[in-house]
């Protein structure tokens, strides 16, 4: 079938607007038509030619909803008429991962996926006759997008496409770090590190699971007001501080944060991160991506006082188990979506979207098919 | 009264055999006599001036076991005739920390235990009316030691002092922090860097919990046999080793260690450990000491792809509570004590187990009173 795409054609190119072929879902695939996705700095990451995985031309974008129109053979889990998200972190429970009850990162199609193609090692996309990569096994930047059944999150129907969209990255990141990767309790005290897309869904989790204080970090002050409504108590700009960053919030969360997630990543906030922490029992959480070949520091002595070092990758949360009880506490008022979709276009407006986030203007900007 | 100890007058010298007046115990206090201790690289580390808390002249030893033979007002949870093991990580179980259930580093006491005086801010050892510091809370390398109550650990009368001594730091520390600290399943594993006093504590530990692989890696070719005789199954000398370490033991494990443990207190050695653990759950534990400034580092990455980092101190038991029922394992026959043990001597020759410790000839060496 013909569909229409953005297409990627080459790093550091804005996306182009194509009518690109999509062969049909095969055994074990379903075919998803696309009702909305959002625009994620991993989108631009890989646009711009630093991600090693990157392979041009291909159909990027990873955070979408839509509709099950076709499934290929032996597919079981969904039918047609299925309202999914999309999911680059897939859950086939089956594998050594998946069964360890210790990681959400199933492996099973990994080595695929990195390399653009369906598990059979072919794209469905392709243009007169050419291949066009798949991206992260999701590629919701076209009006319709196979993937593997496992790649779903069957979710339910009366879920606003538009907003929960956002679920299938940026939501669960954030929230997922706090409830699955972190688990933190009530009454524990928080300190978040950038106030951004991920960091005000750590926020908006962490007054969902009952924290006592919430503490935001962030160079901007503009990021203050959404972030008190998500939830945060104490805003704290670095510039504003006098003396060293770490000590003050160490004083402010009375002994060091029970959590601390970075959602920046940046490899020195990383360490601050970490040192804020209480001892005995801090945890902290990274969550940020740093650039290639950064490295992270700190004395030894900080993890042999208590302190715990970890990091989170779609938030630890299992896309087909989670994803759907995620869309739930959306449903049900916990979580606040609507505020952070700043902007909402048509696909041929999709560079747009790019340029809001580079310059800083959006939280999240999503495309409407 | 009048107790014979090795008193440490001041920083890189031999200690000293003296007659020293130690007085009784005041309230909350136990007045112990010790029948054995341990010579730990702790004290070898803070004779030698190194350690920025040590306090001269002092009383060095942290390592003991011995009999109640008297109480101070107020003492309830011991009598005079108890068989008892001194903790320098005593358990109040009153504090915050103690009461968090996610810390075994009560801090009571921890202000007046670090500057070498009682909780009342005095010493009671002294000579010719001049102050002798404690050390560590426990000052073992007396005939007679006083201790806050919460500060020993009762343990049962047929254990015999000469080995569980021992449990008083290296076999806790070491079998602890497989137990408590990262709390390794059956089925398990495990890579332990570093076969000398504490390693071998992890490799026999690692083997009571049920592990199915244990790996040791020493530079040392002459630490296989005892560590075989406690349970490895697998011996890395690096020297021995094409290429690079990390890959050898990610392969060797079948993708990496569930948990490993670092025992010697060096930075690359930590990094390695972090680094062979199993991605999406591998858990490195830091229990050696580096050099004081001395720092960690590793990609985020690494911890993004769901490997966890921390440390353990005294094995993260909890002194009064989980210290007894380690001497239970070893009297159970669960734990091998005895092998460990390579020296005894008395007070007046306890220069030379020190000597024994800095040319690698002891395991552990135990003064007997």
């Amino acid at each position: 079938m013909d569909v229409k795409a953005a297409v990627a054609f080459e790093a550091g190119k804005p996306l182009s607007i194509e009518t690109v072929t999509l062969d049909g879902p095969r055994a074990g695939e379903v075919l998803v038509e696309l009702k909305a996705t959002g625009i994620c700095h991993t989108d631009a990451y890989t646009l711009s030619g630093l991600d090693s995985e990157g392979r041009f031309p291909c159909i990027l974008g990873h955070e979408g909803a839509g509709i099950v129109v076709d499934v290929g053979p032996g597919v079981t889990s969904v039918r047609k008429g299925d309202h999914v998200i999309p999911l680059y972190t897939p859950e086939c429970r089956q594998c050594e991962y998946c069964l360890s009850r210790k990681t959400n990162l199933c492996q099973s199609i990994r080595t695929t996926q990195g390399i653009g193609v369906m598990p059979d090692g072919q794209s469905r996309f392709s243009i007169n006759g050419e291949p066009v990569w798949h991206y992260m096994g999701t590629s919701t930047f076209a009006q319709y997008t196979v993937l593997p059944e496992i790649a779903v999150a069957k979710i339910r129907e009366d879920a606003p496409f538009d907003k929960v969209c956002y679920i299938g990255c940026g939501v669960t990141t954030g929230v997922g770090a706090v409830v699955y990767t972190a688990q933190v309790e009530p009454g524990s005290r928080v300190v978040v590190f950038g106030l951004g897309g991920i960091g005000l869904n750590v926020v908006q989790a962490a007054r969902m699971v009952g924290c006592a204080q919430i503490v935001g970090v962030d160079l901007n002050p503009a990021r203050r007001e959404l972030a008190e409504k998500f939830g945060m108590t104490d805003f704290v700009n670095p510039k504003e501080v006098e003396g060293d960053l770490v000590p003050y919030l160490v004083n402010l969360t009375k002994g060091g944060a029970d959590y601390s997630f970075e959602c920046i990543g940046n490899t020195t906030t990383m360490r601050q991160a970490l040192e804020c922490c209480h001892k005995g029992w801090g945890q902290s959480v990274i969550i940020g991506v740093a650039p290639s070949g950064a490295e992270i520091s700190t004395r030894p002595f900080q993890l042999v006082t208590g302190r715990v070092w970890k990091g989170s990758a779609f938030g630890g949360a299992r896309g087909r188990t989670d994803v759907p009880k995620i869309v739930d506490w959306y449903m049900d008022g916990k979580l606040n979506i609507d505020d952070l979709i700043t902007h909402t276009m048509p696909l041929e407006r999709i560079n747009e979207g790019f340029d809001l986030m580079h310059e800083g203007k959006s939280i999240r900007s999503v495309v409407l098919y």
